[in-house]
């Protein structure tokens, strides 16, 4: 087993996410021993380390941050250029509403044209630094382009696993990179049983979401980048949509980690936080409702946000927090209503966003409909990715 | 008519390409009145602009070079975050061929996933400025799409002319920003006539290749990028796939300015300019080569790399005097080894490149193995694009 030393990275140690028990950071480590729950990643972040001493300003991607961040040798780092995306106003549809300060961060942009190119880099990076030699992914589709990717710059084996009908182009893609694919009937949970099986042996690193610490650490340099972009101020309300909830826990990780580096001042007020669900797959909307005790046996059917069908997310618990901490909320919208939102944004923007971009959209107009949102607010929609690989979900709908 | 005045951009005058004659530049202006050849934007550089004065370093895209620019007034900025994208080393290909210092810009991370985003953020903008309502555009593919969501955003009528082979993610994406979409039987030169035909009473801005003079501009910023992200040093060669040529010209006009700035040294070696061009449609190949005084009646045949299918470029001219002036040299790549080229930046790289990017990695092997490229130099091979609208020309051939 690799042991590793920390070196310009200030990584301390693993907690468990729900008991807080540590782990050592310098061993491969999956989810946590005691509660088989989410690890979360801790830094030495009481010595002082200012703004402009830990952000690398050179570097145009998500490694500007890389003090923050637990990658130990840079030798290691997998790297396409992903994050540093851009936050557009959107002074059109903005008008049409009467929004003051409507803004949509264009996580399409990235490689592989999706936010999920954040995580795969870190946990990959990390995989490679850990000695791994191949990973293996459960995915609605964009995490499993992702994963085969930063694989083959790597050059560790891929294999991912994703539901059959997921639209063409994201089989397509993986093949390219070379990953083995397998297509499953079902969701993604269903994608995860198959996973267990292939994966037996444990040859593989299982990167599913949030069964490994450093996804997550990639996924929240969305939240740093926020806070440089809107020069160290944080918007009002973030809306995000929440499929594993990934990026809504790595978002308000990278928050907390602000305020006690003094990125932040210490009394800022952190943006109400939205997970914006699917119709047909809403657990968090339903748990927060009352409606069922927690996810675990949720059913979902599919939707053409393809990310937003994830049924049992593991980390629910945490989501749950960040809606109760920052006083957000949860919401579901129907495919029909993404379909319009996407029309709004192509036509009045120039946004050709993904059904999940779209349905956060459409949850802003809810919210404001509701009163629950404000238009003189300062609101940031996070697109997730491109509309490009969903192309067979959506043909002809414009 | 508008006419404008010139504010913080040093914007100067228009000089014909071919005999210089002045043209204001502070109304809309499309070829030159004297020759009808392109128009080239003079900036007025003698006055001290120091890297740090004229390089915004807040900004995450092609904007950051504002002061080298030509929009007069940055409210007409129609911007979707393009440029500033990676310039990635390329270590398991490189190491594969035996090559030190390999690497790739890639431009298939831009918004609308290719180089087309820089040209048509700045054409639009500044038909935006110049008062334009509507513009038209002759396209293989890429150049129509990033108008289409530029006029978006900008809120200006959109008609877009492609040939109808085009592969159906470019028409869809045109269809989803609510542009007009004309498909003609024929390549590029067969929709620029039926865009003369369409736009007879010259209501709309045609924007096609160097027939208005802000495109070039956009394509430029490759060209200080490139100087920036090397520290102010330049690579010995660079590999680019020429079409229209609007970036070969461009990137060679702005190592030009650099060196009028004092940005780069007045001494500074410049690389070596490659153009690649697909077997079935090589005009300036052929015209390099002596098989024909010029393109113009070069007849060309459709290619998977649809932006090289252009037979007859109006930029022939500018493209061939850069080769000259950077002893550089042009080259045909046939489908087959785009193919293949997509197939190892795919495996080795976790690069989807779209085969005009593959050609120009395929260029530099058959330049190293006549002798013409030597292994410890430093190339930049440029990506114009992400494969991923490519799919009906690729599917199935990983």
């Amino acid at each position: 087993m690799t042991t590793l030393q920390a070196t310009s990275s200030r990584l301390q140690v693993l907690n468990c996410a729900a008991c807080g028990a540590p782990h050592t950071a310098f061993t491969l480590q999956r989810v946590s021993e005691c509660c088989a729950q989410p690890l979360l990643a801790h830094y030495a972040l009481h010595e002082p380390l200012s703004r402009e001493q830990g952000i690398d300003t050179a570097e145009n991607s998500m490694w500007r941050y890389h003090a923050v961040l637990p990658l130990l040798d840079e030798a290691n780092r997998v790297s396409l250029g992903e994050g540093w995306t851009p936050l557009l106003p959107l002074h059109r549809l903005g008008a049409r509403y009467g929004l003051a300060d409507l803004l949509l961060k264009d996580e399409g942009q990235n490689p592989t044209g999706s936010f999920k190119a954040r995580g795969l880099s870190m946990a990959i990076s990390k995989a490679k630094e850990l000695g791994v030699t191949g990973c293996i992914i459960p995915t609605a589709g964009n995490a499993g382009v992702a994963m085969a990717a930063y694989c083959a710059r790597a050059g560790l084996r891929a294999v991912v696993v994703m539901p059959r009908h997921t639209p063409k182009a994201f089989k397509e893609e993986c093949y390219w990179y070379g990953a083995d694919v397998h297509l499953v009937d079902g969701l993604i949970n269903d994608c995860a049983a198959r996973v267990r099986e292939l994966n037996a042996d444990g040859a593989l690193l299982d990167v599913s979401t949030l069964k490994e610490p450093y996804r997550l650490e990639g996924k929240k340099t969305m939240g740093y980048e926020l806070a440089e972009q809107l020069n160290w101020t944080l918007p009002d309300v973030l809306l995000y949509p929440a499929g594993g909830g990934t990026g809504l826990i790595g978002i308000w990780k990278a928050f907390q980690e602000m305020k006690a580096m003094g990125w932040l001042p210490a009394t800022a007020q952190l943006p109400r936080m939205v997970a914006v669900q699917a119709a047909t797959c809403c657990p968090l909307v339903e748990t927060l409702a009352g409606h069922q005790a927690n996810c675990h046996s949720y059913v979902g059917q599919p939707t053409i946000a393809n990310g937003l069908a994830v049924p049992r997310p593991l980390g629910e618990p945490l989501m749950l927090q960040v809606l109760q901490e920052s006083q957000g909320t949860a919401i579901s919208i129907t495919d029909e209503q993404m379909l319009e939102g996407m029309r709004e944004l192509a036509r009045l923007e120039g946004l050709f966003v993904a059904p999940e971009g779209a349905a956060v959209w459409m949850a802003a107009r809810e919210l404001l409909q509701t009163g629950w949102l404000q238009p003189n607010e300062r609101m940031v929609l996070l697109n997730t990715g491109s509309a490009q690989k969903y192309l067979d979900n959506v043909e002809g709908r414009y």
